[in-house]
């Protein structure tokens, strides 16, 4: 089969979208997509990207937390890597391109540098990372967090939907939890890493430009929000003896999206569950979730301070009861300024003099490398800023300059790396 | 055990307290009270009741829709009947009283007036309904829509959470489907249905009084509405690309509650369910359910009118898509003027001479008796108009008053039999 077979140097666009749809066959549902940590359709997925990175002469292996490796050494052997990759998990009912993209992306570019990885000062890695979504243990990017050292051991008590554990998923894989830790890179090892992705977002498109570097990737808070009220039978109870969590809530949602709208950032509700949830009784409890980025942490931080307050003011004027828990911090991650450079000196050599820099909304495993190696990021265009969805589209050109972008990043990064003042080997 | 015993014509509020204790034994669940249709503790629950009928004398059977029924004669065998009742079934973490109340004072009432039954110019038949609630199969009065011969053989293909029909549910009783259409009752057979119930809301409390009659049980309207915008990756994607069922359905509800509040009716929200559901993801759709009631149908029907009006065009403003089912329907039962005539007797002879009249907007079972005899209702005071929790509270000086209303009531009852013109027996 064409997507099967490594096409060498010359490896372009239209074999990098037939890989994408070659890696839409292993998903747990045959209609559409979904491919989630630690599943079989993960290990199917791990072993066709071996595969590929074999047959471009890459060395092959699986780490300690489920991602997929491949390395090709440069000019001597055991020299630091620059990591290319993304991620091969997906939401429920995903599109193609999501970490996909760049996880086929960097096999191709390794193969199109193939004949020139010999003189390269440094190693060639590609990684395809196990979890970034997190849809199926709730926690995201625990591949990337395993490889950047990063991991916290209570999380093998996670559990997805029908109880299971992270820690049994590990060992049903055949994965052994006890050595996880030998998934961490040492910094030492690395020489920076580099992923390309879609942009999930419409600015791109908006300015009709095919490719984008990342200055910085927002490191979204989420929140557990609960409106406390009073259960009461729907026909008995007048609306002056109500305390309904969800009325108290529906506030609370359009508070997040009016201060949201107001704000650079932007704020999401995207579970509410109600309880008892009959249809003749007032919700006397609504739970939802929340999730609030900006580009800084001190915009995030403050567009936050602005909502907690309004639905606080909100419970207070419905004698309702607020329950606040915060489920996930991160700080927002910057892209390192010399690789950075080494992006747009890669857009550049498409022709695309003033690339474009945006800052990602959305959280990537590049936020789980940066606590281990310098990273950078370059985004490709994608239909309607469509994403986490089947609609998912990206343009065969898009990807054509892509790569052609990718490839002259590398080449930019062994540009830098050689003008470096050199460090005797240890 | 004294709650087991039946204590003859002094029956008091006490032992009715007693009794509705006993029947909170009879639970799925051995912390909080859920006794659903069809299921064993409703079989217990039915096995009690019939303990009781039995010691007070009266001939008992389990009709063939699971409804508990006692007779005892009147002047002659076979005249028509008087039925007090109400049902036994609740909604999960329920209260003690919503339903059992009613069946319990019903007991102690024939028992009450036992030695003077042979006097009356009708039989007494004491009636526990199977079903009210609808909790179990998601429709409501079932029982007493069996009694009432509005049976609709579309409904044996309902499900309960488990995916058990309500034909299995039937089968596992130990009925049989195919002669649901004997728990039927004649209207010639009936004298009328008179129940016992707590007002299930704060107007009796609010006026200081232990009693009030119903003059009407107002149709609640049910509907199924779903918002439907696009789910997006909710990083990814700014405020003017979206377009989240969330927060329009979060302005649907707010205008639920605001148009209710300034009808005489009252509207709810009390389910919501989102698509995808995910913390990250711009919710795509929004099904939530709508219950509208009032006291006539026009009243109803205008409050919902006004209601669906605003949701368009919130719908529209945020270009979403509505979609509305209409689940249930019933039209508003007045009370006979008759039996509720000797209802306010009742009441005055407890020492209340100006009895409060009330319309239920919560529904019962003499709603559906409506459709094959005259019914009436008299409520109890209850704290703070609190139902279908497990705070539901009577006092027992308001049981007692209760007791000798709905006693005197049937004495009424038999003065306007008695004053009507004879009719030659067929």
């Amino acid at each position: 089969m064409s997507t099967d077979a490594g096409t060498g140097a010359g490896t372009g666009a239209a074999e990098v979208l037939a890989r994408c749809a070659r890696l839409d066959t292993f998903s747990a549902h045959p209609r559409h997509l979904e491919r989630t940590h630690l599943t079989p359709e993960h290990a199917q997925a791990n072993a066709q990207v071996a595969r590929w990175l074999e047959r471009a002469g890459l060395e092959t292996w699986q780490d300690a937390a489920g991602n997929q490796w491949g390395r090709v050494e440069g000019r001597t052997p055991g020299l630091p890597a620059l990591v290319l990759g993304s991620h091969l998990d997906t939401v429920p009912d995903a599109g193609s391109f999501d970490g996909m993209l760049g996880v086929v992306m960097a096999i191709a570019v390794v193969e199109r540098l193939r004949g020139r990885v010999g003189d390269l000062p440094f190693a060639l890695e590609v990684v395809a990372f196990s979890d970034e979504e997190g849809a199926r243990f709730g926690k995201a990017l625990l591949g990337s967090q395993a490889v950047a050292g990063t991991w916290d051991d209570d999380w093998w008590e996670l559990r997805d939907r029908t109880g299971t554990t992270l820690h049994q998923a590990f060992t049903a894989f055949g994965l052994d939890p006890r050595r996880v830790g030998e998934a961490a890179r040492r910094p030492e090892d690395l020489v920076g890493y580099l992923e390309a992705h879609i942009e999930q977002g419409p600015h791109l498109e908006a300015a009709d430009a095919s490719l984008g570097y990342v200055t910085t990737i927002a490191g979204a808070r989420r929140f557990r929000l609960a409106v406390v009220g009073e259960a009461r039978h729907a026909g008995g109870t007048p609306y002056s003896r109500r305390h309904d969590a969800l009325t108290g809530a529906s506030e609370a949602i359009l508070a997040v999206e009016r201060l949201g709208r107001a704000s650079q950032g932007v704020a999401t509700v995207g579970r509410i569950e109600v309880t008892p949830g009959a249809v003749n009784v007032v919700p006397g409890r609504a739970d939802f979730s929340l999730d609030v980025r900006a580009a800084t942490d001190a915009s995030r931080d403050a567009l936050w301070e602005a909502i907690h307050a309004e639905i606080v003011a909100a419970c207070d004027a419905r004698d309702l009861r607020l329950e606040v828990v915060e489920t996930h911090t991160a700080p927002a991650a910057p892209c390192a300024a010399w690789l950075q450079a080494a992006v747009v000196d890669g857009i550049r050599a498409t022709g695309d003099h003033d690339p474009m820099g945006l800052w990602s909304p959305a959280g990537h495993d590049a936020m789980a490398m940066a606590a281990v190696a310098d990273i950078a990021m370059l985004f490709v265009r994608c239909h309607d800023g469509i994403s986490h969805h089947p609609d998912e589209a990206v343009r065969e050109i898009d990807v054509a300059r892509g790569l052609d972008a990718l490839e002259h990043a590398v080449l930019a990064v062994r540009t830098a790396v050689e003008a470096r003042p050199s460090v005797p080997a240890s």
